[in-house]
């Protein structure tokens, strides 16, 4: 292990909802790092933010290369993840003196936050007010959401593979359908993730290679729900086609912003529970029509699926992670990189940067511009958008049938303060 | 395209369910056929048996070489399948009558059904009536389910994938729901099918390679459900390792029958409707220990994920429609090819064969020493007979970011006889 302790270490978290490419992130940041005089050990938050806070920081430079190397295609949050924010330093200013102190007594001089719109404004906090408390960091934000709705970057890494998982489950369920149409089932609904935005919904129009392919209907969340409307489209493609494939936002409302999936029910954060838009709809077909019906619910199996994740995801992935370590060695701060689309023909793209400030809190939607105008479908513009995001395919080794993915030791660096409780 | 027209022709049907798998069957049989110079063309039913007696019968000579080369790796059903079970002579005998004039009119002297437990009892009934009414039939059955409950073989075409795709699943789930755990998401529950058979939900244990590694809980239909132990099982899992995933068959039920995810409702045929075990589990967990969970139903997503399918189910697949057409070849009449697991260390396989008369109605549930002694896990024994049928990638060809399935032309043979209504 080749570990470089000339510099200033790094401390890495992993936030929010973990994908199937955060990991190749924490690679290229780790290798990064090991290769750069400047930098000192990268340190990674046991379970995100959570670590810093309890000073519980995992030595990455304990592992081996070639564990390191296995991150590049395993899947989840190899530190663990956690869904934590700070508030604001008035409500929350114990929390910001913490961090700086674990920050301190650990030789912490660069603070990199890795995921989605939250993160990148926690880490713009955390920028302005180290300056403010006398200890400055370096932060640098790393973006991450399966829901590509961080702004100024072309896409997010994570939303490719979700994107390829999809479109390629839509691709598979929808051959399925077809082939048991005549005589049983002729309706498919598959509900994805996105809350808010449809990125992930429509990425299942990729599928679609002729007009009458699936998906024939997709519900996005930037588009009023019409049920009317909604169960004419379907009764209309069977007639047609006679058999119908739909792809739901978890996140698909009402015109009164009402979720189509709201049984009422709320988490202990008085968070509206979603996760059941499929099943409702296949009651409301099966009132209407009497078809009889297929859903499934993809959940976390679309956001781990490694296994068949994009190429073109994977190395953005690592890119932006060797990013934010380039940027660090040449001073940048309170920056986070992102994904520019170059000009021309065929898709090649380059890494750039925008500054926090800019980032935080700002959510991307679909441009109704993607979205067809009778509201069910993608435009060509989106098709063309999403489908480099798909293309490579980056397969992780496979032992006795199943892919072969690391577990890290994460030991911990010995504690130098008093616990502190969170 | 050399299509060989010196024998009688082979009636092929796909029936039932479809999977990742049965097309590479289809494969084995048309390729081997061409090159039989004994057997006349195959002729596809379309959707099925529906398609014998519509006399709608797909000419696969007309489909080129690559075409059918592709079905080696395309999944679902590339004729259309079908649900529809031919009763009694004494109740059908219309019916059977109508098929033997299709076929004598098409110069069939062949029919090959592809399909699980009802398909198999179906191509025995014609054989024997297609004796009694005087126009003899050579009947193969082919076997097919991903349910793995066919008696004799070793294990059925179609499982192998859906096995993989499930402990894959599990795995990469796992992962993800184990980095989020600490402060968010404590339980997982994925759902897969298996209505009667628990062999799905079994495969899932193949994700475990560690005393505490998901899953943590199997439900299997073999197992009579109970509540209480259950919801102590999942807290005592929680206090333990931090998370629980639980993967549940949809056929999972109370000692007295009734499933987990019966809601009351029935479809047009009176069958129970099933497909929200997972919700329902959920609910359960929330109400009695308050985690946040989340939940997936994989449903058709499982057995046509042709992208992540076993090698050696492909294998298998394709051996078992070689060898129907290498049986009629010989001579005999009335029987299913099957797999045969040979002895020794290594996992290796040959196909024999059983009659027909054996098979029919016959349903294989999961024997008791392969369920662990608490009902919630498999037995290393279950694990020695299910990871060999996981092993091996048979990845498709890609185009775009998306596998290249094929679709056929399926032109029909023009109809010689009048139409009849089924």
């Amino acid at each position: 292990m080749e570990v470089n302790v000339t510099g200033r270490n790094i401390f890495y978290a992993q936030s929010g909802g973990v994908t199937a490419v955060i990991n190749a992130t924490a690679c290229g940041v780790i290798e990064t790092a090991r290769k750069e005089r400047k930098l000192g050990k990268v340190l990674a938050g046991r379970n995100g933010i959570i670590g810093a806070l309890r000073e519980e920081l995992i030595d990455t430079s304990l592992e081996s290369r070639k564990s390191i190397s296995a991150l590049r295609y395993t899947p989840s949050g190899a530190f663990g993840s956690c869904r934590y924010k700070l508030k604001s330093i008035d409500e929350s200013r114990a929390e910001y003196e913490r961090l700086l102190a674990v920050f301190q007594a650990h030789d912490i001089g660069y603070f990199f936050y890795n995921g989605g719109g939250d993160s990148q404004d926690t880490a713009y906090k955390v920028s302005g007010i180290s300056q403010s408390l006398g200890y400055p960091i370096t932060c640098i934000g790393i973006p991450k959401t399966v829901d590509n709705d961080l702004p100024y970057t072309d896409n997010s890494p994570g939303f490719g593979s979700v994107a390829k998982y999809v479109a390629v489950s839509t691709l598979e369920a929808g051959l399925d359908v077809a082939s048991m149409a005549e005589s049983s089932t002729k309706i498919f609904v598959l509900e994805v993730m996105g809350r808010h935005a449809g990125w992930i919904a429509a990425a299942s129009g990729l599928a679609k290679d002729r007009k009458d392919s699936p998906p024939h209907v997709i519900l996005f969340p930037e588009i009023a729900f019409d049920k009317r409307k909604f169960l004419r489209k379907v009764k209309d493609t069977v007639n047609k086609v006679g058999y119908c494939v739909i792809v739901a936002s978890e996140g698909a409302q009402y015109a009164n912003g009402r979720f189509v999936a709201d049984a009422g029910l709320k988490d202990a954060f008085g968070h509206t529970q979603l996760g059941g838009v499929a099943p409702t709809l296949v009651d409301m077909i099966k009132d209407a029509h009497g078809y009889k019906c297929h859903w499934s619910v993809a959940d976390y199996l679309q956001r781990a699926a490694r296994h068949v994740a994009s190429g073109t995801d994977v190395e953005q992935a690592y890119a932006v992670g060797r990013a934010a370590v380039e940027f660090a060695a040449a001073g940048k701060n309170a920056v986070m990189p992102i994904i520019i689309r170059n000009k021309g023909k065929n898709y090649s793209w380059r890494i750039g940067e925008i500054p926090l400030s800019r980032v935080a809190n700002v959510e991307r939607k679909m441009p109704r511009s993607y979205i067809s105008k009778d509201g069910f479908g993608i435009t060509p513009k989106a098709h063309r958008y999403l489908e480099p995001l798909i293309i490579g395919e980056d397969n992780p080794p496979y032992k006795n049938g199943l892919p072969e993915y690391v577990r890290l030791n994460n030991k911990l660096v010995k504690k130098k303060l008093p616990d502190f409780v969170i």
